[in-house]
């Protein structure tokens, strides 16, 4: 049976899954490699934020302890902050700051995370904490002006509720981590925007108790922060990991939860970022290079903008170092692309989301389809995955009756999917080299591009039949324009060859 | 039965295809489209050469006559030319001059050839056109050093023997436009290359007299050239024609014409130059634009290197107004590209040939092998064409068994046919829009890539066997690569989903 | 005696300055100098819209009749309109139209202007000409959008009250050009803009009966367009011309006259453009190439916009060719720029104003006072010019008292005169080489930069006293920003060479 | 008295100025501002070869131990090292390696030097190491090819003399470890260029006892190297140290130490590289940032030629974290560039220099002459500097008498100074903004080019008379050409207003 797709729009299609994107830690960004890769995600994708971990971290350098005149002081320096955020406008892409990890010579204790060190103890002075947080933000305004950082929205530190990234998982502490920071942050501009408390899957029971310490105290808080990811434990093998995977409804689901916990509470307007989402939550499981992995989060694009006001993809680059550097251009990173600017699958997802229209037609479990102010028509369409791993399922099928203007409509079909705009399977093929030569990652490159497809197609009663069949883990765009034909009169395709004059 | 490719190479692969490409007018290389089109030959192709009409026309501006004190004088003026010719070598290319037509300051005759009014009579005045000559060469030389110039083969005008273009078809004002040209060029430097007679198919009596005229007047003279097409006579339409096509191996014939007919004689070892080929003649052709023109060329640039020592395709780019500024993005031109860059088949066909190795394998009619230094064996292939434009042939297959290194081998392989990399199909289905938008232009552009697969093939016995089955007009490289496994040992595909350690 | 600038401002400098610059004809656009010129200029200038002849000649291929079915019909071709207009628009800038010359295919007579052969006939067809109009504008709105074209002033001719632009100089058949093309352009769409009647200086008396046509007969009419020139006769040498010059005020006088003429009746509140100005109307006399130029046009830029809304150089390249193809780097063309991007005076005048501040505090009559919202304070200054070529006058002396915040300033002080930022002059004393080496060019290029100083000034009760001593012909820019000292207590000069700590 | 340049060049002038530069730490070459102002040193000034330290450590993750199958492997891992290399080989430069410091993986103890904590501990297995360098040098021979890799000197580690750099400064073990590292290099390939002991000034015995070693055991050395600095100890105040400086002198006897050490042994033919040299050893010395660096360091340059084969200044960018991330746009790194490509002082004194011809004709205490092919005459001349401070010098005079062909001479002079060319200077007048903002970063990067002047100087007797009056601390070029004059000869100044005609 064929559905047949409104020619009236039933709203306007969110656009949450673009307001932000993750990226490793904050100065990477100095990397060239790192803002190529960008460069590139904002040319074909066009994210609104970027949001980070270790602003505050010493790779940074921003806090800088010395002593004079036989007493300690702190100059705050913005060197490397400068360079990244400078990068960052230039780039089309603005900042949704994470006020984090500790700098070491502002901690209380040793305790670090990932291979790079962030320190994840409280601060040994609050008053030079604050100090940093306001130094921090009157810079920001001062060099990129009040009217741009009020629209950055500023989180308090990363995942406190996870013992490897908050020296005890203390609450009480955050609390007040969170109380200081918010109230230093507001001194300097009461419009700015802070928010946490930027949790981990697993503890939702952070958000309720967050909500009433805010509300008991009156502390200043812009908006909610959650993270969201569905994979199981890790099982560990040399430079990677795999992991088993929920169904991707589950990520919904935690999209899902914080509106509902904070629904009849003082703060159920206010706006949720889902501020970090993906499959699996290791930087070096495969399953990120796969079609599978664009074929499970298509549902998930097509429908998050529903529940929450964001939630952004961990992360645009592979450029990242939480577990060492990586070993092998294919590693199982979390990036949309790979070093060196190679697709993987979920880049062309996002690629597909940003040529659909504003005005959405209709959304169903296997398809979602826009059109925009020029009478384009988009599918956006994906084959069901199954997390089991099970054997691959025949030609999934959609089959559409979609509303085109005109006599006939140009179709333009692009897909990704196991064996289509695959790098990683041509990588495979090619012997998983860890050092791709340069022929080899042009070869790559190109074998990353959708397959594209196109013809002309009748439309009968203002609509184009569509019968869309999905290869395994296929995800395809597929655009419909309304031709207007300026074939002259005398065309005539048989004369190509000068022949046809005598017929 | 399948064609056993040899292991050990029967020679160098001739790049005589590559040695020069045609143009449209001199000053048309003052073009912005034009250089990007150039950047882009040159970046996936690399011609050696370029050469085109209209050096002394008035567009160039270089023969400048003026009154002083009551008297004439000539400025020799080369804004322009210089501006032309530093874009050529910054794009990694250098001239392959031709001297005409005639500066309408120094024309003897108003006759004038193309749109835009090349005048094509003889000069008013035989030490004036010594002088131009004389000036522009010791300026190219100051300019670009001697070295570099002494590579820049010189041509006298351009089809002498047909009366649009030397005024009368007059062969003995040729022969005195040559001998003057010649001696003037040799007394600037006599390193420097001049040759000719750059005739028309048609007139091949004319290479006969010019061997003898300057043999028996000492005149220099370092290579020979003349021109190949195989269309017949004109059909018009609005805005084109049509033409009949005679079969491609009469290119292959009227390049091995001219050493035919020095054999023997004094210039038998003198290099020869086409320095103009294609199928049509005409710039308002649609043939250009198809599969077609690639499969029906295939054999000759797979073969023309071992008949002359370079054929210039007619020309790179439809940047071109011979007759007039053309009305739609495909009309019939020359090029390789179409303004903006969309590639057509027929640069696809010069972007395999790039991508062959320098060692031949073998040869057939419908294929060539070739191998690199690095091992990569290359397998151009292409469809039969029926110049009649008789019904589509099913399937042509090409059955290799070709030498490979190692256990097994990366292919991938590129096609484009009527169907795949044809960005003149797409545009056919979009309504043949004269003037696409952007975003069209984009599509074009798209749809114009050839059609990518890859796949991992086993070696067996040093061979990997090979089955192309060739679309209509299809013209496909096959590139095979040894692969070096680097798979660790505990890759297991089908831990992906984190499922398969309890299996 | 020292002038007291005020510290608040007066109001804000008008940027009629900017609106619009001048540009050879209208295919020199496709050309890759033209486009690196005019890249340079929107980067350092940044003018609003960009006027130039040809639109509608032959070069740009727009109106091209043929023959089918036995009748004549008329395709209209976008190709190179396209073209340059998508490059206007990539480069930031948006077309002012003009509406001419004629088509040669539409043309009732064979009258020619320039070299290159702009005709100037009325239309063979009155209907041919709407058509022509229609679709073109038609065209314009379908690529680029309504809300676009709507910004793009639409003039009707260029200098009909001249024998050479316009045939006859023919009153009354321009009124019927301007009356058929402007309604056709209400009709396509009523909110486009469309004005004249363009005239030249020494005409006039057609303003008002330009004014009375369109009021009697109610034709559209959105503003008024005249040109200003202020050169006498020209003297013929060689490639070039001298011509006298009339004062600078002159030129001021030409821009009030239109407001004057229209004063009390039913066109006074329309706009008025100065579609063009310059000091000489040659483009091939050498005082264009001076400082004496750009001190000459200094009071014109600062106060022009006090009496019209736009006034537009003429031109922004020497990419120009009305008189042929230049023979020479320097030539004494229109350009703010030569061929190759070598800044002359002039530029430096605009890339001046450019750096001004929105708020105006003073002007006087040998400088400009400006401020921004970041407080900085900038003046520019000029020498005053005697047009009889008198003997150079002592440093003229501008003395200054500037109101600036803090308790010093940063002074940065940019000129050009007759020795300073003149590329001019060094290519004088480099032999004048009409044809110049790369590395002359090079030279040339760093010659052209403005002699920059700088200086720490401090600010007493609020003010910093400003002497500035002008050289022959210099025009200056100084910026003056407010300090604030980072310099760290510890810091002490004497200490650079490890020697002061004994001291 | 004037000095009489010879007509006649004595010699070549050597380029080793030019054979190398240093570089921070190998992984900071992965960001974008490094790049950027690699880019612009290439462009300008040139270098062949590129040296800096921790290829081997931990942020480059080479080194890479894990556990499988019960056992410990290692993975060398090339991620970074290419994305290093291919950006180096695409800006024209080529890497002079430096094998060292210890991944921590393989490291015998945890001694770290730096900010960024390199170890310098002996390998825990001799075995491991080996193996570490014949998979590193095999993987660039199979990436860049072997004729490539054998241009790169290959140096073992970097100064063991010193306890922070080397553990114990053992020199035994060091011996050791240049033996198992050489031999290994040379198993590799025979053709490949090693190298040692690296050390530092103040340890010239080392050298001796080195060459006794090798030769005794027949140790591979293909170069000796060592370093030069002729600064006193560290007076330190926050973010910063100041330091004596002995005559620059002092430097050039450090370049002749190791030849002579050598003279008469069997390594007295080997090339000897000093692999850093500068003014002050330490990255925070603002002495660096001055005009006193270029002055001192010009006769450095103009003579080191004569000493050694190469002096590579340490560093090119301030891209440097020794002593932790700089805290300021200038403070006193070692860099020819800032971040962000402010140009100091001694760049332009290395821009200088590969402006020179390459014959040269005289060299003086405060001059250097020389020609090149095209006949410009290029004088490098340099004030005297004073390293105890004393008090400014009144203008120092270099009075030459200079040969150029031709009537006359076109005279560019270029300097830079105290005041001229000097970024530092107007960063001082500017307040010392750490962080200045992009207006303020576009203002030092145009304060920092030279003051350029032109002229166009008589040649008599074949001689130009050149008399350079030098400011304080200045380096000055100046660029004499031969003049052809192609004035025509109509051209009149007093004709530029029209006005001369009757005169």
């Amino acid at each position: 049976m064929r559905n047949l797709v409104p020619g009236e729009p039933s709203g306007r299609l969110s656009d949450a899954w673009r307001f932000c994107v993750g990226t490793g830690r904050f100065d990477l960004a100095l990397r060239r490699d790192y803002q190529d890769s960008l460069a590139l995600v904002q040319r074909e994708i066009g994210f609104r934020h970027i949001r980070g971990h270790g602003l505050f971290s010493d790779g940074v350098g921003v806090h800088r302890p010395y002593e004079y005149g036989g007493e300690r002081h702190v100059r705050h320096s913005f060197t490397y902050l400068d360079q990244v955020v400078d990068a960052y406008l230039e780039l089309g892409i603005e900042p949704f700051l994470e006020l984090g990890f500790m700098p070491s010579g502002l901690a209380s204790g040793e305790q670090t995370v990932f291979w790079w060190r962030g320190n994840v103890t409280p601060p040994s002075s609050w008053q030079e904490w604050a100090e940093l947080v306001r130094a921090t933000l009157t810079h920001l305004i001062d060099r990129y002006g009040l009217d741009r950082v009020r629209r950055w929205p500023i989180e308090v530190w990363n995942e406190p509720n996870l013992k490897d990234f908050w020296q005890g998982a203390d609450e009480a502490a955050y609390h007040r981590l969170y109380e200081i920071t918010a109230r230093t942050i507001k001194d300097v501009d009461a419009s700015l925007q802070v928010g946490g408390p930027s949790i981990s899957p697993g503890s939702d029971e952070w958000m309720p108790r967050f909500a009433d310490f805010v509300t008991a105290r009156d502390v200043p808080v812009d908006f909610l922060s959650r993270h969201a990811y569905t994979s199981g434990p890790a099982q560990h093998v040399p430079f990677g990991v795999h992991q088993t995977m929920g169904p991707a409804s589950g990520l919904l689901e935690q999209f899902a939860t914080t509106r509902r916990q904070l629904a009849g509470g003082p703060l159920a307007e206010l706006p949720v970022h889902i501020t970090e989402f993906n499959s699996s939550y290791r930087p070096d499981n495969p399953v990120h290079d796969t079609a599978f992995n664009a074929a499970y989060l298509a549902p998930v694009l097509a429908e998050g903008g529903e529940l929450v006001d964001s939630f952004s993809y961990w992360t645009f680059s592979d450029m990242f170092e939480e577990v060492g550097i990586p070993t092998s251009i294919f590693h199982g990173g979390f990036g949309l692309l790979t070093h060196r600017q190679i697709k993987k699958p979920t880049y062309h997802l996002y690629a597909f989301m940003a040529r659909m229209g504003d005005q959405l037609l209709t959304r169903g479990e296997d398809h979602l389809v826009t059109r925009d102010s020029g009478g384009r028509v988009t599918v956006l369409a994906w084959a069901p995955v199954d997390v089991t791993g099970g054997p691959a399922v025949a030609g999934h099928t959609v089959r559409l009756a979609v509303p085109v203007q005109g006599g006939s409509a140009f179709m333009l079909r692009s897909s990704v999917s196991e064996e289509m705009g695959n790098a990683w399977t041509a990588w495979s093929e090619m012997g998983r080299p860890r050092s791709p030569h340069p022929k080899q990652l042009d070869i790559l490159r190109e074998a990353a591009e959708p397959v594209r497809r196109h013809r002309s197609l009748p439309v009968t009663g203002g609509m184009v039949e569509l019968d869309l069949t999905l290869d395994r883990h296929e995800v395809t765009l597929v655009e419909l324009s309304p031709v207007v034909d300026e074939t002259p009169p005398w065309w005539d395709d048989r004369r190509l060859l000068g022949l046809a004059e005598s017929t």
